[in-house]
């Protein structure tokens, strides 16, 4: 298959690329950097990259993410509302009609195996998009297929953090699971008949 | 107590508004029309409101709503994300500075007892919404509360939609909740110690 990454260069990203180049597929990566340049912020630079990558079999977005911020803080709590929910929203859409018949979309979400504080719009961003997910998939043309990837904590995210950090998220505890592992759901939600579904890795 | 009452004109606010009144609590209305102004859809116009309402025990919010919209269309599909997502959110923030010690906030969200094509936004909100509300429970200060109301489709909306609507959203076979039922359910949140909590009448 055909498959457009983008993320490609990200922690999760080049984990799916490796495991879907092991399987056989030729990937197009794309990412705010590189050759093939894709914005997730920006709508209209997801229109143009349809523009100019064809004869797409899936897409996989592995990009754009959110933050922590406290409610009771004067900060803008929206991180993520832009980029990893509109922004995967309209990559349906625009991919339900660039898409080849039977092909799939694959976005990312995420789950904390526990409440934290200022997780509360990273809660609305990730669980919106799963039940986006279960109900954008009744409306899918062509036989084209619509899954998640809600990952918790990585392995090497957690790594890269440091233990001052992991102590204040309150992470001390928490292993994660190596980007490794959670690209096989990846390859699974693109390789197999899946619709609607949230994995789970 | 001192409540204040966002889209107390409405089908469920009114119901709400009696509830309320019925238990011996003093309402304060609002909705964009009528003596006591907001707009959900905008930010400013919620902080002004707690600049003139004063020494509120709690807020319920029956106000501001999404629509149906197929994910193949060329509409914007974000209806509900400005005032009911991110209007609801943003009251409870400003709540959260404003209202006595020990006072509560509850939202409205709404559920589908089925999927439905158009629905994936909605769903969005929605879900997003429910997710909000248990994750900024852990965040509440000084005692305060927030849940959120879940209604499916209320009886009178669906008499009024008349039986074209119906037949073509597939719900002929949908009685609906009185909207006297559910607002049973804001009322017990509002005097009860639900903390988190999604009610679904
Ligand atoms: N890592 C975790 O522990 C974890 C856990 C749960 C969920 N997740 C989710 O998994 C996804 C990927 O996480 P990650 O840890 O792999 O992130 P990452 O290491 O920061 O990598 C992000 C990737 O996305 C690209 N990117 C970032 N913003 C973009 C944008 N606006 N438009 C296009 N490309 C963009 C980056 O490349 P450029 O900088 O070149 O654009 C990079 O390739 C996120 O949605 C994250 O929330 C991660
Ligand atoms: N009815 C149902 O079947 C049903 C089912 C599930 C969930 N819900 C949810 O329940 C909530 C209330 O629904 P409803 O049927 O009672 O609505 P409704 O009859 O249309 O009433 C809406 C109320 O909110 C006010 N309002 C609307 N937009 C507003 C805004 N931007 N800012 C401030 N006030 C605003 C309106 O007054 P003004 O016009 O004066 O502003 C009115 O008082 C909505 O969130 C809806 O999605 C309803």
């Amino acid at each position: 298959m055909k498959i457009l990454l983008i993320g490609a260069t990200g922690t999760l990203g080049s984990e799916v690329a490796t495991a879907l180049e092991k399987s056989g597929h030729e990937i197009v990566r794309a990412s705010r950097r590189g050759p093939v340049r894709v914005d997730m912020d920006d709508h209209a630079s997801i229109d143009a990259l349809f523009e100019t990558v064809h004869d797409l079999d899936a897409v996989v977005c592995c990009a754009a993410s959110g933050s922590l911020t406290r409610l009771d803080s004067d900060d803008d709590i929206t991180a993520g509302l832009q980029g990893k929910l509109l922004g995967q929203i309209h990559l349906l859409r625009r991919a339900m009609r660039h898409l080849r018949d039977g092909g799939s979309v694959t976005l990312t979400g995420g789950v904390f195996d526990r409440l934290i504080p200022g997780a509360s719009f990273t809660a609305v961003v990730n669980t919106g998009l799963e039940a986006f997910v279960e109900a954008a998939a009744i409306e899918m043309p062509r036989d084209l297929r619509v899954n998640i990837v809600s990952p918790g904590w990585v392995a090497e995210t957690l790594a890269s953090m440091g233990p001052e950090v992991r102590k204040s998220l309150d992470l001390e505890g928490t292993r994660g699971t190596l980007a490794a592992d959670v690209a096989r759901a990846y390859v699974e939600a693109v390789e197999g008949g899946a619709q609607g579904q949230a994995f789970r890795p």
